[in-house]
C-alpha cells in the first residue's frame, strides 16, 4: 500500500499557530463539560488500552467530536481522522488536534470532492485495526477498495442512524466483513439525547430564533415518543399549555394521563400557536390543516427528516413566501393569514442559524459510549462475529457509572441478600 | 357431579332487601367512573358474545370488581362467583350481584375455612367453561379436584401477581391443563397502576393518616421503577424537595437528569423526613439507616410485600413502641428519637385504615384487559395451548383505545402513505 | 368577684388516667411535626416572659392548640382554656393539658350551652392579663359581663377571619376597650395555609372520600386568589389538567399565563370532571351550570363559607338525591344524571368526613404568630392602644426566621455595603 | 421656535426603498405577536382619540417600539421621534416609519453625540401635546430649554425604571411641571415581564450562548422576588435542580415551602453548576465564593445592572482570563478552575450576543400600558397634577381583559347578587 500523498490540515493552513490556539480554546470549553470522556481518558492514560492500535475515524470534526479523538489517541492509539461531511468541519479544531503526537487530522473544511476522498484515503492509509464512522464512509471505502485490510481490523463503531440502517442492509446481503457497534440507539442516548436534548434545545432554538416567549401558548406537540415526551415536558415546564397529536392509542392515552390535552391534528390545527412534530414519519401537518391555522402560527420540525411537515403543499396555498426573519419563511396565503416555517423544517435544534447542535452534555454521553465500544472491540473483538452488533448492555450501563460517579452521585449496591431474594423470586418457587 | 349445597348469600342474609340496595348503591358509584367497563357493557349487550358461557369467579366482591362481573353477564354468560379472601367480600355488593337474573354470588365475609372452600365448590359445580381468579383458587380446585372438568374449560384469567408466578412455575412442571392469561403486567396497567394509582395514593394515604403536608417535605423514594417514577413525580407535584436511591445506575442517573437528588440510602437516612419504598426488594431500610435518621421521620412502604423495612430490626433498636395515630406505630429509640411506621410497613394504599385500595379508574383499566381476555378466550381461545400467556399486545392497545373513546380523546390514524413510509423505514432499503 | 364552682375537666372524667394517656400521646404526634413552637417553647422556658401572668384562651381544645397552650403555660404563664365549640373538643387533650401544673382546662365536647359559657365564665374567673380567642367569646363576655376586668388586660389575640371581622365593627362602634391582634391575615399565613394547606389538604380529602384519582382529570378550579393557586398547583402537580374560572381580568391572566385554561363557568361546566370553588363568594355554581354538566361530575368547596355552590337550586333540580358514599351526596337529575356533592358543599378540607383539620405544620406556623403576639403584649402591650391591631410585620418575619431555622435552612443576610446600596437607590439621588 | 433644520431618517438614508422594506418587514414580524396592540389600534382607528395632538417620542426604535408607535399614528396623533440610544436605532425601522403620513422619524443608528441631540430638538421642535419617554430625554430637555413649550404639554409617560427614578427626585425638587405616568411598575408587568419574560430570555439565552443543557444541573438562583420565582420555576421546568440563596427570611421560607433548596451563597457556591443573579444588589457573588466554586461554573446576571457578580475580584483572583467562546469570558485561576462568565455578567436576556431583547409578547404588554396612558392624558389629563403618577389600576387591569379578549379568553364578571355580598363583607356588619 502506497502512503497518501494528501496532506494533513497542518500542512495547508497559512495562520497555522492562531488557528490551533483558537481550536484548542474551543475544545477545552467542550472538555469542561464532558465528564465522561474526562474519566474515560484518565482510565485510558493510565491504563493504555490501545496501544499499538490504529483507529480510522471520519466524524465531524468540531469541539466535542476532538475530545473524544484526543481521549482515544490518549489511551495509546495511533488516530487518523477526517470529516465525514465538507462543511462540519472546524479547521482550527483540526489544526488543534494535529498537534498531538498521536493523532494526524486530514478534515478541512469547504473541500471540493476529490480532496474528501483523498483525504478518507489518507485516513485508510495508516491501516487501521479499529475505524469509527459517522455515516459509515470508511467502512464503505475499505469494503470496497481496500479489502486486503480487512483482516486487521477487528470491528469498527458507527454513531447514526442512517449509517446503521446501511449497515444492516449490508449486512443483511452478507456483506460486511467485521463487526460493528450501532452506537446511536442506546437506552442512555434516549434519555439523554431524546427527551432532555431534543427536548431543551428545541425550544430553545425557537425562542431565540424567534423572539417570542413560551408561557400561555398552545404548543402542538406530534408524537409521544421520547423526542414528544420530551418536548413535551419542557415546554409544559415553560408554562405552555400543551396539546399532542398521536396515533398509536397507548401513547395518546398516556398523554391524556399526563394531563395534556390529546386531539387530532385536525383539531389542533384550529387552536394551536406552535407546532412541533417529532414523529418520525411524513405528512403530518398537512394542507387540511394548513387552512384551518390562525395568523402568525410558528411552524418547527425536531425529527430527523424535513419530511413532517408538507411544505410543498405550503408553498402551493401560498400566495407568497418571504424570509420574516433569518431562521423563520412565512408564508402568505390568500386570505392574509402568515404560517411562519422554523428552519426550513429541518432539526429545528440543529438547522435553526442560531443552533449549536447537541448540548455537550449529550455528546459526551455518545461519545463515552463510542470509546467504550472501542475498548470492548480490543479487549473482546473475538467474540463478536462480523456484522451489525447492538452495544452490550453492560456497556451502557457503565457509561451511566461513569457519569454519576464523575458528577459527585453515590447510589447503592444490592447487598447478597437482596442478590439471593431477586433471584429467588425471579426463578420462580 | 353433584350439586352443591352451599346457598347463595342471598339465602344467607336476614336483612336482604336493604342490604341489595345498599350493595347497588356502592356498585353505582364504581360504575359511574368506569368508563371501559360501561363501553365494554355495551358492546357486550348488543353481541352477547358469552351467551352459552359458564363463567366461574374467585375475586374481592366489591363494588368495583361486581362491575366487571355485571359486565361478563350482561354478555350473556351465566356467572358464578365467590370471594378470594374471607376478609374482603361485601355483603351488600354481594347481595346485589345476586339479584342478577345470570349470577350467584355465594361470596360472603367472614366465613371459616371451610365455608370458603365450600362457596369455591358450589362455584364450579356451575361446570365452568371460563375461569378468572384472583390468586389462582379456582385453577388449583379444578386441577386437583375435578379434573374432569377442563376438557370442558376454554381457559381462564389471573389478575394477580403472585397468581401469574404460581401458574407460571405449574406451566414449568407441565401441570397446567388449559390456557391462563396474566392479566397483570401489560403496559396499560404499569401506566394507570402503577405511576398513577399508587402514586397518587399512596401519597393520599400517609397525608390523611398523618394529618401532615408534603411541601418542602425532604421525601426518599427507594426505587426508580414505574412505581418510584409515579411516587417521586406526584410527590414533587405536591411541592417535596424529592430524593431518590436506586441500586441500578441508569435508573439512578435518570432520576439525576430529572433534577431529583440521587443519594445512597446511608446518607439520605440523615435527612430525609419521608421514606417510601418501592423497591420491590427487601432490606431496603435496615438498621444502620434507622440509626441515622431524625426524630419524627415517617416510614411507608409501597412494594407489594411489607419486607422492605426491616421492621424487626427497628423492634431491636426501640426501647418503646406505640400506636402514635391509628394506622402510625412509633418506635422509640434509646435516645428518644421517634421513627413512625405507616400501615405497618405493608401497602400504604391498601393497609392504612383510611385507605380504600385502588382508584376507580385503575381497576376500569385492569378489569377492561379482563374482559377483554375473557372474549378473547371465547372468540379465539383455540389459538392458545395450554400454559400461561401475555394479553396479546393488540387488547391491551383495544383498551386504550376504549378509554379514550369514553373519555371523548380522539386521536389520528395514519394515513396509507404513512403507512407505507414507516414499512419501508422498518424493512431497510 | 365569686371564683366559679364549674369544674375542670379532670374532675367531670371518670376513667382519667387512660384519657390523660391517650391526650398526650396525640399531643405528642403534633408537637414532633410543629418545629416552631417547639422553638419558641425553648426561648419561653429560659426566658419566663410570661411569668406572672394569666392567659385566657377559648379555642378548639385539640391537640395541635394543645401544643400551644403547654408553650404558653411552659413561658410561665398561668392559662385557663376552654373550648370554642362544644363538638370539636377531644377530651383526653383536655385532660392531659389539665395535668399541667399551669393550666386549668375546663373544655369538655358535647356539653350544653349552659354548661359551655359556664366553662368560659370559670375561665374568665381567673381574671386573666391576656385573651386568646378563636371566635371572640372571651372578648365579647368580658366586655358584656366582666367589664371590671378590662383595667387589668394588656390585650388579646383572635385567630379567625370571622372573629376579626366581628371585632373590627366592636372597634368601629368604639366598643373595644383593648388592644387585640388580628392573627387571621399575615403573609406567612397566605402562603402555609392557603396555598400549600388548603391546596393539599382539598385534595387529599376528595381523593380518600371518592377512591379517585387525579390523572387526566379536567378540574375546574373556581377563583385564583391564594387558595385558588394552591388548588390549581396541587392540582395539576397530580397530572390533573387544571381549568380556571374568574372574575378578576388580571388573576384571569395570570392563570392564563401559568399554561392553564380559562374560560367561563358555563363553559367549564360542560367539561370539567371535578368542580373546586375558592372564590369566597356566593352562588359560583348555580342552577345553569348545574344543567350543563356531565354524568358523575364532583361538586367540591374550599372556600369559608358554603355558598358557592348553590346547593338550594340542586335540590330543586333533582329528583332524587341520596348518599352515594360516606361523604358525597349525589343529586340525581330528571335525565339521569348524577351530580356528586363532596362534604355538603361546606370547606371539603375540614367537613368531609375523612378529613383532619389543617395540617399540623399549617398551625405550627399560625399558633406560632399567636406565641409571637402574646409576647409582644407583655413586652410592648403599651404601644397598643384599644381596638384591632394588625400582626406587625416584624414578627411575621420572626417567625420566617425560626421556622426556617428549625429545619436547619441557613439563608443569607445583608452586609454594609449591600444595605447602603439598597438605601441610596430607595432613597434617590 | 424656530424649526429645526436635521433631517428625517428618509432624507439620510441612501437605499431608502429596500430599507422601508426590510423595516416593514421586521414590524411585520413583531405585530403578527402583539394582539393587545392590534386591539388598541383597532379601537384608535375607530375613535380617533389623539386627533389634533402632536406626540413627541424618544425610543428604542426597533421593530417592537415602532408597532407602538403606529398604532398611536393611527389614532389620529401626529408623531414625533427619535433614538433614546444611538445604538439601539434600526434604521430599516425608522425608514419605514418616516414613510407613514403622520409619522416624522429622526433616529438614525450611530449617529454621534450632536446629531443625537439636533434629533431631540427637531423632535421637540413639533410642539408636543404629550411627551413619551424611555430615559426622561425629552422630558428633560423640555425643562431646560423649552420651558415655554410646558403650558402646551397635557402629560407624559416614562418606560424605564432609571427614568422614573429621575423623575422622582425631579418631582421631588418641585421641578417637574406636569404630570408623567410611571409606566415601569404596574402589576402586570411584574408578571408578564418579570416572571415570565426574564425567565424563559434568560435561560435561553444561556443555553443558546453555550451548547450547554439544564437537566440536572445545580442551578443557582439568588433572590427570590418576582425575576427569581421566574428563572427557578422556569429552570425547574428543564429539569434543573434549583437552589435559592435570599436574604428576607419570608422569601427564604417561600422558596424553601415551594420545595427548592435554601442556603447561603458560601454553601451553595461550592456545588453549584450556573449561578444566576436577580437581587437588584451589589455583590451578592465575591471572592470567598468563587474560591470554593467548581472547574466549568457558569456566572451569569439577570438582574438590571452589572454589579450582582464581583468582577473586579474575580479579575484580581484570576492568572488568565479569555474568551471562552463568544459571550462567555472564563477567568483562570491559580489552581487551574475555570470560571465562566456569561455576557460579562450585564443583563443576560438582553447583553448575551445571541440575546434578542424582551420577547415581543412582553412589549407588547408594556406598550399597551403605554398607549393607554397616552389615551388617558388626552382624556383625564386634567385629574393629574404635575408631578409622577402610578398607572391607574384600572388602565392595568384594562389591558389585561384586551390580552385575554385578543387570545379568545373569555372569563367571568360578577352578577350583581355576587358584587352585593362582596360589598356586605367588606363594609361589615
Amino acid at each position: 500500500m502506497t502512503e497518501s500523498a494528501y496532506p494533513p490540515i497542518s500542512d495547508q493552513l497559512a495562520d497555522l499557530e492562531s488557528a490551533q490556539e483558537e481550536g484548542r480554546r474551543k475544545m477545552d470549553w467542550a472538555a469542561q463539560h464532558m465528564p465522561i470522556l474526562e474519566h474515560v481518558r484518565e482510565e485510558f492514560v493510565a491504563e493504555q488500552p490501545f496501544a499499538g492500535e490504529r483507529i480510522a475515524m471520519a466524524m465531524h470534526v468540531e469541539a466535542k467530536t476532538a475530545i473524544l479523538v484526543e481521549t482515544l489517541a490518549e489511551g495509546g492509539a495511533e488516530v487518523a481522522i477526517t470529516g465525514c461531511n465538507p462543511l462540519s468541519t472546524h479547521d482550527d479544531v483540526s489544526a488543534a488536534l494535529d498537534t498531538h503526537e498521536n493523532i494526524t487530522s486530514y478534515a478541512k473544511r469547504g473541500v471540493d470532492g476529490e480532496a474528501y476522498y483523498d483525504a478518507i484515503e489518507a485516513v485508510i492509509a495508516h491501516e487501521p485495526t479499529i475505524t469509527v464512522d459517522d455515516g459509515m464512509d470508511l467502512v464503505a471505502a475499505i469494503h470496497e477498495d481496500y479489502p486486503e485490510l480487512i483482516d486487521g481490523i477487528i470491528g469498527g463503531a458507527e454513531e447514526t442512524t442512517t449509517g446503521v440502517h446501511r449497515l444492516r442492509a449490508m449486512d443483511a446481503d452478507g456483506a460486511l466483513e467485521y463487526p460493528v457497534f450501532a452506537v446511536n440507539d442506546t437506552p442512555m442516548k434516549r434519555l439523554f439525547d431524546n427527551v432532555h436534548g431534543t427536548g431543551e434545545s428545541s425550544l430553545a432554538s425557537i425562542a431565540m430564533t424567534t423572539n417570542l416567549s413560551w408561557a400561555s401558548k398552545n404548543v402542538v406537540v406530534s408524537g409521544f415518543g421520547y423526542c414528544g415526551k420530551g418536548v413535551a415536558k419542557k415546554a409544559a415546564g415553560q408554562n405552555a399549555n400543551v396539546i399532542v397529536t398521536e396515533v398509536e392509542p397507548r401513547r395518546a392515552l398516556e398523554a391524556h394521563m399526563e394531563g395534556y390535552d390529546v386531539m387530532p391534528m385536525a383539531e389542533a390545527a384550529e387552536i394551536g400557536d406552535v407546532f412541533l412534530t417529532t414523529t418520525g414519519n411524513r405528512d403530518v401537518i398537512v394542507e387540511e390543516h394548513f387552512e384551518k391555522m390562525q395568523d402568525g402560527v410558528l411552524l418547527a420540525n425536531a425529527g430527523h427528516f424535513d419530511i413532517e411537515i408538507d411544505l410543498d403543499a405550503l408553498d402551493d396555498l401560498a400566495v407568497d413566501r418571504y424570509e420574516a426573519r433569518d431562521g423563520v419563511d412565512a408564508y402568505e396565503l390568500e386570505d392574509g393569514r402568515r404560517l411562519n416555517v422554523v428552519a426550513e423544517g429541518r432539526l429545528v435544534n440543529l438547522a435553526a442559524p442560531v443552533s449549536l447542535g447537541h448540548p455537550v452534555e449529550v455528546m459526551d454521553q455518545s461519545f463515552g459510549v463510542q470509546a467504550a465500544c472501542v475498548r470492548e472491540l480490543v479487549e473482546n473483538g473475538d467474540a463478536y462475529g462480523a456484522g451489525v452488533h447492538d452495544v452490550p448492555d453492560e456497556l451502557d450501563k457503565e457509561i451511566a457509572e461513569i457519569k454519576l460517579e464523575a458528577e459527585g452521585v453515590a447510589f447503592d449496591s444490592l447487598t447478597d441478600t437482596q442478590r439471593d431474594y431477586m433471584d429467588s423470586w425471579d426463578h420462580g418457587t
